[in-house]
């Protein structure tokens, strides 16, 4: 079979290979023998890098969520911001040190670039913190050199000694914080090796680093421009050749410009690397900084303790993409709404097959299937180590071949299903169909869709246990809600008053009078599109009790569609408990 | 500085590190001193792996324009289906054969399970095609061997060996058709090496591959269980073990379950396999195929042809979202909204300076800039060879604690900018408030973006060159629409009529009529929130002549919405370039 592909018009003479921009010639590497065996020093730089990369930069109040969730996950080296640069920035680090937030373990880091009024003033942001890192960098690659500084090597090494030595003359006006210094050599992958070497050795001597003042010297791909094995080759280049290397922190910092920042990473911390900078979800500059969400969960997989608890990543995404005001990728490792999710027959069969198998093994071994290895295809870890759920999506195969689904609801009917609620519903047709077989229509999945999630149209019939009947809300702007709600409870009405920070949360705290424990997971609002009424429709993900589901609600009242919503998530849970109830 | 990181609560016992499980041991590895230098052999595999892990599969109509977009873009090899498993999809191949619609240059390929009646199907599909690759698999696991088919090595060896047999029988049903092979070891990444090889060369025997029908051997990491680097370790150790080596094409299909199917093709490649199947973008069950567009553009800039058209990723991009009816992330490598982008004033000001430096370069050597090196910090590629343009994004550093310019006029307003068009529009604020200095508020925001997008609430005002006066669609349900409408045009008025396959293409003819060039590159609308007037905000891309900007129309008909919106953009074109124009 020959290979009929042909030469395109792409303009391949604009670009150089990077072996012929910079040497590293590594021909005894060890780093791909070694294994990892323990999580690396994490750094996470979300609220600097991550930050400075947002279309909407976080406010204060994003930030301190964002600061909150890192502490929360188990980082303890947080890079805060780059205060000398922004009065936001500025002002945060403030806020943090002024208002104790920062627990006694946690070492804020403070960027700075090498220049004497930058760095008073970075001192000047961390005054009254116990500890703190002082994260100093010049650029150093041969392009900027050229075009940007216009100077020489002694050049940049002297932008780099003088910041060196300023920090340490700053240093005096912060007594009372211990300070630790990292060094960077900025666009580190674009700089000849023994370049780089030589102005971090110089550094170093100036910081003075000792077993209890360790130096972190790290070593960005801050543009990734090669394949991550020549990344790796470099650091364990870098890493035989520093001085005092026993009191060097040898810290990485990929960017993620050609798809494969974790490989980057991964085998940079393999050739000797001692800790890692990097995003959630890999959000930062351009492609993003490397993803420590699948890098803590990659090691988790392999036994390791990441040190940072990914126990509930639902809650940190939904955290993070409202910070970030960006959304997490559905095929985001380890996180995306669409990772534990199988949609061919083949998988499925294969999936319940394991979970069978590792019934019948727990049960030889007299132990629960938790306290045994884990071993089931197509699911290379249990969703339930991470808060989610495996979710089997069979399709309706006479509906492929018309689009699916959740494609005929937003055409015909302009609902927009979230993506999780778009699987849960495939399951809701196909258990519908099964039985009858044949062709789905468009009206018929709509007609199954509102059976499902929406009160009957005929107001006589009773869809589920609950429904609303009044509602009022009083606010007096103090951030608090008082809702006072009437339902049908069966055959019953009750009135009942709810508090909360909104509508939603005082709704919540009615219905755990009624002895329902309930937590809302996800949230998400739409007007139906224009031309027609102006109605709003609400989707809810809820925990009700030991279930989790989703509601829908419709009403020209974007604040009662929310209330409707739950009150549907909470009449399907009690149908699929109680079938009796569910046939009246 | 101590490492305060503590252990985690995850259930670190669950987890059997992979070198546990899997032994793979090549210290003698040369792949890491290998270097990519041309393109591998490609097959897409969107059609067959990619669509069977949407919500919305594929419909023949979509399906046929990923079909012809990869065609168009160069790809030879193509995975249209698994016409055994699926009507659909058999009916699709029946579809590109019947109608003629596979280039002659192209090769379908067909995936089947080693079972007779789903190989005698398969060829049923194929007949009539000038050539085609049947791809065999089954699946050789430890696990699967263990859990899924209850048997032993030789079991699974049968049913490859069975299954080879009958595609050579069943291929004389077919006998106008070349049939080429490919078979893979499914859950290879879970298959003791030995195992792995024993199979494909008792299958390679009765394929029996010769200089001019070689048979495609594929190695499916169908989980990614490992760091990239063992992938290629266990590619060159069975690139070295395979028999008829001459004849085999070595084949790779990385999954991204660890991040890493990109580093993984690329180690993979490099230690020896010929070609790689992954689909655009990274769609594929879970975490996805590897990404065919971050592999082919990573080869182009070193200088290396991908033998693949990525010279209009906007394009690209745009019907691959249509078809999969999933978004390509915002950092996707090369291809993502915010890709080329810089926020960061530093990374503007080395942006800029690099920029000068190559018109500088260019201007000494008497060439044109696209003639020479490509050298631009932060910029690893011309955004122009993609079709796209670098945004330098610089922010209302007033607003920045408060909130993005996006967030506030969503929050306040109910308007969702697409992605593009927020990096647009925080261009225009800020040239806006650059004289004016100080606090931006939302109001302001609000009366920036009226200003520029919308025509004033003053209907005497004129605002642009054109203006919407009346509208009139008529449709034969033909597919054709034939628009009459009148347009002022300065102090004159028009009635002129277009027709398209909707309103939006009628009315470019109309505006291509009165001299403009004009193509819609992207298109989003959407209702504002519920609660006021059911008017829809429709946003456009544009091409006008040779200026690529955005225009915005709100209307209580999405129609006019749209038709407003493209009428903003062309009178946005016109201002920009007859600035006197703009002051009436």
């Amino acid at each position: 079979m020959q290979n009929s592909q042909r030469p395109s018009a792409m303009p391949i003479h604009k670009y150089r290979p990077f072996h012929e921009q910079i040497k590293v010639d590594l021909r005894d590497r060890t780093w791909p023998s070694q294994r990892i065996t323990e999580a690396p020093r994490w750094c996470a730089v979300d609220l600097r890098d991550g930050n400075q990369a947002l279309i909407d930069p976080m406010s204060p109040e994003r930030k301190r969520v964002m600061f909150e969730l890192l502490v929360s996950m188990g980082y303890k080296e947080i890079e805060v911001g780059f205060p000398s640069a922004s009065q936001t920035d500025f002002d945060f680090v403030r806020q943090l040190i002024e208002d104790d937030l920062i627990p006694d373990d946690v070492t804020i880091q403070v960027l700075t670039q090498a220049r004497e009024h930058l760095i008073e003033r970075t001192y000047e942001s961390i005054a009254g913190a116990k500890q703190a890192i002082v994260h100093l960098y010049n650029s150093t690659s041969i392009l900027q050199r050229d075009v940007v500084f216009r100077t020489d090597k002694q050049g940049i090494i002297d932008i780099a000694l003088e910041g060196a030595r300023l920090c340490k003359k700053y240093e005096k006006t912060v007594p009372g914080t211990t300070v630790y210094y990292e060094y960077s050599p900025e666009s580190y992958t674009g700089t000849e090796l023994e370049f780089a070497l030589d102005i971090c050795n110089q550094v170093i001597e100036i910081f003075e680093p000792a077993p209890d003042r360790k130096v972190i010297i790290n070593l960005p791909a801050t543009v990734e421009m090669a394949s991550p094995n020549v990344y790796a080759d470099s650091i364990e280049w870098m890493s035989r050749h520093l001085n005092h290397r026993e009191n060097i922190i040898l810290s990485l910092h990929p960017h993620n410009d050609r798809g494969t920042a974790v490989a980057a990473a991964e085998l940079g911390y393999m050739a000797g690397a001692d800790r890692i900078e990097g995003c959630l979800f890999g959000n930062g500059e351009r492609t993003g900084n490397v993803d420590l969400v699948a890098l803590g969960i990659n090691m988790f997989t392999q036994g390791i303790d990441p040190q940072i608890d990914f126990s509930d990543i639902d809650q940190v995404k939904r955290t993070v993409e409202y910070c970030n005001q960006l959304p997490v990728p559905e095929r985001s490792p380890w996180a995306g709404d669409l990772v534990f999710t199988a949609f061919s027959g083949s998988h499925q069969d294969a999936i319940k097959k394991g979970f069978e198998a590792m019934e019948a093994r727990a049960s030889a071994e007299g132990k629960t299937v938790d306290e045994i290895e884990w071993a089931v295809p197509y699911l290379p870890i249990d969703p339930k180590d991470l808060g989610r759920s495996y979710e089997a999506v069979i399709r309706v195969n006479s509906q492929s071949g018309k689009g699916g689904v959740a494609y005929l609801l937003k055409t015909d009917h302009s609902i927009d299903l979230p993506r999780k609620l778009q699987i849960e519903f495939s399951g809701v047709v196909q258990s519908k169909t099964d039985s009858e077989g044949g062709e789905v229509t468009s009206d018929q999945i709509w007609s199954i869709f509102h059976d499902e999630y929406l009160p009957a149209d005929d107001s006589d019939a009773k869809w589920g246990r609950f429904e609303l009947l009044a509602t009022q809300t009083r606010s007096d702007m103090s951030g608090e809600v008082v809702l006072d709600v009437t339902v049908r409870d069966g055959e019953t009405q009750h009135a009942v008053t709810g508090q909360g920070n909104g509508p939603v949360a005082a709704f919540v705290e009615v219905l755990r009078g009624q002895g329902f424990d309930i937590t809302v997971y996800d949230y998400v609002e739409h007007a139906l599109s224009a031309g027609g009424d102006a109605q709003a429709a609400a989707y809810v993900e809820l925990q009700v009790d030991d279930q989790r589901l989703w509601g829908v609600g419709i009403d020209g009242d974007i604040s009662t569609a929310s209330l409707k919503a739950i009150v549907s998530g909470v009449n399907r849970a009690i149908r699929t408990r109680e079938p009796q109830l569910a046939a009246v």
